[in-house]
């Protein structure tokens, strides 16, 4: 952690006052520095006051996201440890791909943006992404995995989500197969991975994650055949996008590790008990055609299995409803 | 095909001058048109001579590979009818993945450098790419092929490469299982393929292909613990990169259609009959452990079946030689 991130910590969990001189010890710097440190914190957005004869107070942590506030709640070793931080781009995966090609993409390093322009779900199909309300995100993961090895991962992630929304709001969550995140029905979240490897290896996985954190019903809802949410939508108290960040990160780094050491069995029981489509009717949709069954469980590789009039199918990506209902994801 | 290309091919067809009369009324422009298609033509390196009263003679194509000069021989739809030349680069891997990121990356466009400074093998091991010695390139694929299917396109393309070289020199291929291209058990080329995809969609393949085309033997052997040989050492006669890269866009072509409508059980006989391991005694070095026993053959997904004392094992990539043998390859 630098010096800046210390004193920011240090002002966080201070329940009064902290005096210069005080931090001026505890950070072995000058007294001059420390308040180059508040300067530079203020410019971040962060509202600092200085008491009179008492020191420096955090009235207020700055809304922008960044290694200086998130940092403060990780638990991790790589994952948000590099946080590149962006007002706008078209998406964060063309971001973090950009920073792949360059050879600056390292593992754990996660793209926040505002804003998403030209933001992509599954099968290219467009995510919205409005400015401010959400945490758009790609995370670069370079796994100890075999390429043949990385297809459950997605399921591993949305369960990692699932874990920190409800840590971070009390929100449960459940899991719609094989890449959305529900809250009673309703979308509040997806996950788009993207795989880059060679035969023997995994060269990087672009994680894309997108949570609803802020929007108002109105903002969500204009078409009427989607049925999105928000945190925000669901939860009593104010969302925290810092603290959920910073939970995302935690648990997306236990979860992974997890997973390189044990694959996805671990994971499995886990996984269907948050999922709502396990011994129900459902309608798969692959690219390829479109399926009826009972939706079984799945595979050790997190492919689904469906059984049909024809036997057992099993998929190993593809758009799945309960049977009978509409389908309300995009 | 441009005018320009047009013109070439009729000169390099033609078995007499031709008047640019003649040229003027086959390609419907001006002659003055035709005069700086000429010009454009020896800029290009091409030797074309103006005979008095009777018209302009191809004396010597350029041996600058390029959309021109490949493109009489192709047989191809997509496979090289983009061509993007280099004089030098990193690797034609990097090249062609800067051109996907800037969304121009098309199916089959091919990637050709005189010169790799930094080329890559297997396993980010080094990759000689000496002065406009060999064909080193990267070929964009977007196949209609689901990401699980992907894994046996290297051992599809490698029967491909070893047709067409044998078509354009007359010399046999072996292939050493997954990606290496042998003549007498001498390494005359390789394939690096690198995957780029998410759960429901191959985005791109980008298959590194490169051949020893023209060095001499004192070139290739300095490292004794190598066996290396390019085609122009094994064969008598002078070998044309210029058709030996259409051979292969033509080859390419066909045999990933091939394979995306009938999968790699097509390929299955005809590949094994191109190695010289399967039924002998190998030791096998994959990224995990080293194996021992009998090369039985490949299952339908491409990974080779090796008999060991405790059963038999199912390998996704690695290093196989025939046991007592050195390993002569990196």
């Amino acid at each position: 952690m630098s010096n800046k991130q210390q004193l920011l910590s240090f002002l966080m969990n201070a329940e009064e006052p902290i005096s210069g001189e005080h931090l001026s010890e505890q950070l072995g710097v000058s007294r001059t520095m420390i308040w180059k440190y508040i300067k530079s914190l203020k410019e971040d957005g962060h509202e600092v006051e200085a008491i009179k004869k008492k020191g420096y107070v955090l009235k207020q942590l700055s809304s922008q996201l960044s290694v200086e506030t998130v940092s403060p709640y990780l638990e991790t070793t790589h994952f948000a440890r590099a946080l590149y931080y962006l007002e706008s781009c078209p998406s964060t995966q063309f971001v973090a791909n950009e920073l792949l090609v360059k050879g600056k993409g390292m593992h754990g390093l996660v793209v926040v943006s505002e804003e998403q322009t030209a933001g992509k779900g599954r099968l290219n199909r467009q995510w919205v992404s409005s400015k401010g309300k959400g945490l758009w995100t790609t995370w670069i993961v370079k796994p100890d995995l075999l390429p043949h090895e990385a297809p459950p991962i997605t399921l591993v992630v949305a369960l990692a989500l699932a874990k920190a929304i409800h840590s971070t709001t009390g929100i449960q969550v459940d899991i719609k197969w094989p890449n959305d995140l529900l809250i009673d029905g309703k979308k509040v979240g997806g996950i788009l991975t993207e795989l880059q490897a060679t035969p023997d290896k995994i060269e990087a996985i672009l994680l894309g994650i997108g949570i609803n954190v802020l929007q108002a019903e109105e903002e969500l809802n204009q078409d009427l055949t989607k049925r999105a949410t928000s945190l925000a939508i669901e939860c009593d108290t104010p969302v925290d996008r810092t603290k959920l960040l910073a939970a995302m990160a935690n648990e997306l780094e236990q979860a992974i590790t997890t997973f390189e050491t044990q694959g996805f069995r671990r994971f499995q029981v886990e996984w269907e008990r948050h999922s709502t489509m396990i011994g129900k009717k459902v309608t798969a949709t692959t690219v390829r055609e479109t399926i009826q069954g009972i939706a079984l469980g799945l595979n050790e590789h997190g492919a689904l299995l469906v059984q049909t009039g024809d036997g057992v199918r099993t998929l190993f990506s593809g758009d799945v409803t309960l049977s009978g209902k509409l389908d309300t994801f995009s």
